[in-house]
C-alpha cells in the first residue's frame, strides 16, 4: 500500500521540509497542512509547502490515510486530540519528535483506536519556522521508526517506503533505545551549546562584543545548535529527562576528569585524550553524515588541499 | 617599512597557510620555511608553501627580518632557541600561538636581545599539517596583536600591515586580557568538545556505531572542533590553565543549574535560557564570523528560502 493523501500538522522546519518533499519525491500523493499560528499558515500556503493549506486541523485530516504530527513533544497529545473527531478510522498517526516514549504514550492516549506508528528523522538546521522548510533535508539522513509491539505490519512498512521516498535511510528500534541513543548524540549536544553560550554572555570581565568578534575560534559552533527553536527544546528536555540526566552525569565526571588534568598539568593525560576522538570524526565523514570540507566549505577555499 | 624576508617555522595550518598567504597577497616579499619533520618539509616544498623550504632552522631564518613561530605553544622557546646563532640582530619576531601570555614569557626568554611582538590569528579549521594550508585562512577573520609595553613602534606597524595584506582584520590587547577572552571563545569550546566526544564513545549502553549513525542531531559539530591536532590543544590547556579553570568553574556552574531545571520539570527557566542564545548568534552572523546558510551549506539545500 502507499500513502495517498498525508497531512502534516505543524509546519515549521520538519513539516514544511516533508510537505515539500511529498510534492517532489511522491507526485501522486496529496498533501494538506495546518499550523495552530495564522501567520505561519499564510506563510506555508505562500511557499506552497502543502497543495493545501487549511484554517481547521480538523479540515485537514479529513481525507487522509497518514497524519503526521510535527509539533513541538509536549503538545502532541492536544494536538492530536484537537483533530480526532475528523480522522479516518484506517488513518495511520505518526509524527516527527526527537524524544520517542513520551510521545508515543502521549498519542495513544489521544487516539485510542488509531494505529500509531511513531517516527524520527534525524536531520534539522537551526532555521524554524515555515521560511525554514526545504525538500532535500531527508536525503541521507537516517530515520528512526520506533514501532508497538503490537501493530499493523502493513501500515508499518508504506510509513517506511514513505521515508524512503523522501531520501531518507530507515532503522527501527524500540522508543527506550532511541531516547538514550538520541539523548547522546542530540540532546545533551543542544543542552551544552545552550549553556556555553549563557556563559559566555554573562561574563563582567570580558565583553559581548569580544566573544561575537573572536567566535571564529570555536564558539561560533556551539552558537548554531544554540540558535535552534527553544520551545522544541525545553520539551524534549522534559519528555527525555531520565536520559538526559543520565548522559550529562558521564559527561560532568569526564569533565571533571580534564579539569583535574589541567590543573595537575598533566599534559600526557590530556594528550591521550584528544587523540583519541580524531577517529570518530573520520567514521562520521566516511558514512557520510557529515562534510569533509574543512571548516564545513564556510568562506572561500580556492586552492585548497584537502589533509588526509 | 615592509618585511622582505619572512621566515616561517612550523609549516602546519598557519605556517602553510602565511607561506602561501605572502606568496598571493605580497608578492615583493621572499617566504623561507622549515618544519622538524623531514615528512612535512617535502610536503611542504611539493605545495610550495615557501619559496625555499630548508632543512635547517638557522639557514631557513638567516636572511629574514620577520620570523613567524608557527609550532605548538609548548615548543616555542625551544624552536626560538635553535636559531637564536643565526638570526639577523635587528628580526622580528612572532608567533600565532592561541596563548599570549606564556609564548610571549617562553620567546623573550629564549631571544632575549630582539624585538618580541606576539600575534594570533583567530582563524582555522580542524585540519592540521601541511597539506591544511590554504591563502584565504586569514580573509576577513580578526588577529589579535598582543605588543609588549616597551617595544619598536616602528615593527608594530610593520607587522600590522603584514596581517592586513594577509586578509585579517588587527585588534590590540594586552596579553592577559587575550587570554582570558580566547579561553571562552576557543579553549572551552574545543575542551567540551573534546569531553563529549570521549563521553560518547565510552557509553556501554549505546555503541560507538549509533553514535557515528545519528550524529546528525547536533553531536557531529562538536566532533569537528575535536578533530584538531592534540599536541597544539595539550599545549593551549597547559599554557592557559588559570584562565581555562576560571572559565570552567562558570561554565558548570552554569550547567548545573540547566540541570536542576531538568530535574525539577522546570520549563519556564529552560525556555528563558534557550530563548536568549539566540541573540548571540544572529550578531555572529551580521559581523560576518559565520555562514548564515542553514547547516553552514552541508548537502543541497535547493529553494530554500533563508529564514527570517
Amino acid at each position: 500500500m502507499n500513502f495517498a493523501h498525508v497531512a502534516i500538522i505543524g509546519l515549521g522546519l520538519q513539516g514544511g521540509s516533508i510537505g515539500l518533499a511529498v510534492q517532489e519525491f511522491l507526485p501522486g500523493t496529496r498533501v494538506s497542512g495546518y499550523d495552530l499560528d495564522p501567520a505561519h499558515r499564510a506563510r506555508a500556503a505562500e511557499r506552497g509547502l502543502a497543495h493545501v493549506v487549511h484554517d481547521s486541523a480538523e479540515d485537514a485530516v479529513r481525507e487522509a490515510d497518514l497524519v503526521i504530527f510535527c509539533v513541538p513533544p509536549g503538545v502532541m497529545g492536544d494536538a492530536a486530540r484537537a483533530v480526532r473527531p475528523a480522522l479516518r478510522p484506517d488513518a495511520l498517526i505518526s509524527d516527527v519528535g526527537s524524544c520517542k516514549g513520551s510521545i508515543a504514550r502521549a498519542l495513544g492516549e489521544a487516539l485510542p483506536d488509531h494505529f500509531v506508528i511513531p517516527a524520527h528523522p534525524v536531520a534539522g538546521t537551526e532555521h524554524s519556522g515555515p521560511d525554514a522548510g526545504f525538500a532535500h533535508l531527508f536525503r541521507n539522513r537516517w530515520c528512526i521508526i520506533t514501532p508497538p509491539e503490537q501493530t499493523d505490519l502493513l501500515k508499518l512498512s508504506a510509513l517506511v517506503e514513505f521515508w524512503e521516498a523522501l531520501g531518507a535511510n530507515v532503522e527501527h528500534m524500540n522508543a527506550e533505545h532511541h531516547d538514550l541513543v538520541l539523548a547522546v548524540t542530540s540532546h545533551l549536544p543542544h543542552l551544552i551549546a545552550y549553556t556555553i553560550v549563557g556563559t559566555a554572555s554573562d561574563l563582567e570581565n570580558v565583553t559581548q562584543s569580544e566573544v561575537i568578534k573572536y567566535s571564529a575560534g570555536g564558539f561560533r559552533d556551539f552558537t548554531r545548535i544554540a540558535a535552534s527553536d527553544p520551545t522544541m527544546w525545553r520539551d524534549v528536555f522534559l519528555n527525555n529527562k531520565d536520559a538526559v540526566l543520565e548522559m550529562l552525569g558521564r559527561f560532568t565526571e569526564d569533565l571533571t576528569a580534564l579539569q583535574r588534568s589541567i590543573r595537575m598539568g598533566d599534559g600526557e593525560a590530556l594528550f591521550g585524550h584528544f587523540a583519541r576522538t580524531r577517529a570518530i570524526r573520520r567514521s562520521i565523514i566516511e558514512e557520510g553524515q557529515d562534510d569533509s570540507r574543512p571548516d564545513f566549505g564556510r568562506g572561500d577555499h580556492e586552492g585548497i588541499v584537502p589533509a588526509a
